[in-house]
């Protein structure tokens, strides 16, 4: 049982996630500005970090007592999944929102005590918001989505992270290819959007928290399958290697990274 | 000196886009029928054949001097590119059509004695329609589209054809991790989009006539370099690599796929 109604947890964050595609595109509008983190690639930008500001702001404000986890750095780590954290992207993607101006999302998944209640991803330019949980439906913009089907890999359409799958680590590339198609969009938020409109089969990624949070718990109002290469359950404070598909898609994908050598 | 008016052409392509466009979300609405081609991922669908038809049809009555050389194989192929020469892709994408119901394209590359003289990619579900030729200013929907920049390869995302770069064909896959990251479409059509809309710098391929004449045409508009893996120009008539890039990163992929060795 939780202590957080999730109707007014969704209002809230779709409320948030509306006012936040309001700051971005009007951000947009004037300069962005872009620095590096680890390595070239990795991309932040005077728009991500206002944005974490602004819904850390929003979070505070309504759940005092949540923990709060963003990729920009400004929240502490948290030490565990104890109580109510919420995982905050405030843009993933940011490769594509400063190359392209679109394929980029905002995403907040909501966790108590280790269990997910809620998930959000907006694409912003398409102004698109799936959510979904456990005891919450998959909604698109507020209204019902045909649950996904369960086709084999063959199938269905993958999505898949470039490096890893260009440089075949976990036969990630031999696997694609067993798919119907690989599809790389540079952005773990519009994949999970993608998965949950029935447009992919399945997402193979090496992701951070918050780049999973919140498409693993829209994932349990549709049957996504979400572990690590070895079957594993995700441990949500560590980063790692995410195969997160549908039931068919999602073994027979496991079975050729642990079969294939 | 071309014997067509190009703002007359311009205006009658872009009514016929629109009806096609009509006509595909009318027919999505209904039972789709796919079959397959020439392998388990070359499929064709009712939607693709009436819309070549419907097209066939258009430019048969505007243009009655014109030849016709279309993706799915209701008219003669074209012995030369002597005269005015259309080339039709009804639906580009088409897996993506079936399997994502977004990400396809209607495409009309327009040539007189083998050089291009007008080029149209319609994004069908965005209603994003990318227009231009040598002598006709990029457009999108009509209005002036801003030149995309001419960036070094590691700063622009460039569009790749899957089994090519996961298989690492002509070092494509060195050459995706080379870039500031990889994309992959699925769709000919939205690869050409994009790169016109500067969110790639370009895009490598194995492409048939019709799947580049519209955005070789277009990208005349803004100084887009087209050519064969070994720099010659392309055969329009003959399926083929494609190497499509803004200057700078263009002769970056060729000297990798060259070079690499």
């Amino acid at each position: 049982m939780t202590s957080v109604a999730i109707a007014q947890l969704d209002q809230n964050v779709r409320t948030w996630l509306q006012e936040s595609r309001d700051q971005i595109l009007a951000a947009m509008a004037s300069k962005v500005n872009v620095d590096t983190k680890t390595n070239r690639n990795d991309l932040v930008t005077n728009v991500d970090k206002a944005n974490q500001l602004f819904l850390i702001g929003k979070i505070r404000q309504a759940y005092p007592q949540a923990h709060i986890e963003g990729e920009e750095g400004t929240s502490a780590k948290a030490a565990d999944l104890t109580g109510l954290v919420f995982f905050v992207d405030p843009i993933d993607g940011t490769m594509n929102f400063v190359r392209q101006r679109a394929n980029f999302a905002v995403m907040i998944g909501v966790y108590e005590n280790g269990q997910p209640l809620y998930g959000a991803i907006m694409d912003v330019m398409a102004n698109a918001v799936v959510t979904g949980g456990p005891d919450w439906p998959l909604q698109l913009n507020h209204k019902a989505l045909s649950a996904p089907g369960d086709p084999e890999l063959a199938a269905g359409l993958l999505g898949v992270n470039g490096p890893m799958a260009l440089k075949n680590k976990l036969h990630l590339g031999d696997i694609a290819l067993a798919s119907s198609g690989a599809r790389m969009s540079g952005s773990a938020g519009m994949e999970f959007n993608a998965i949950a409109r029935g447009q992919l089969v399945g997402y193979v990624s090496y992701l951070q928290p918050w780049d999973i949070a919140a498409g693993l718990a829209i994932g349990r109002s549709f049957g996504l399958i979400v572990t690590r290469p070895d079957g594993e359950p995700i441990k949500l404070l560590e980063p790692g290697i995410v195969v997160a598909a549908m039931p068919r898609a999602q073994e027979q994908i496991l079975l050729m990274m642990n079969e294939l050598d």
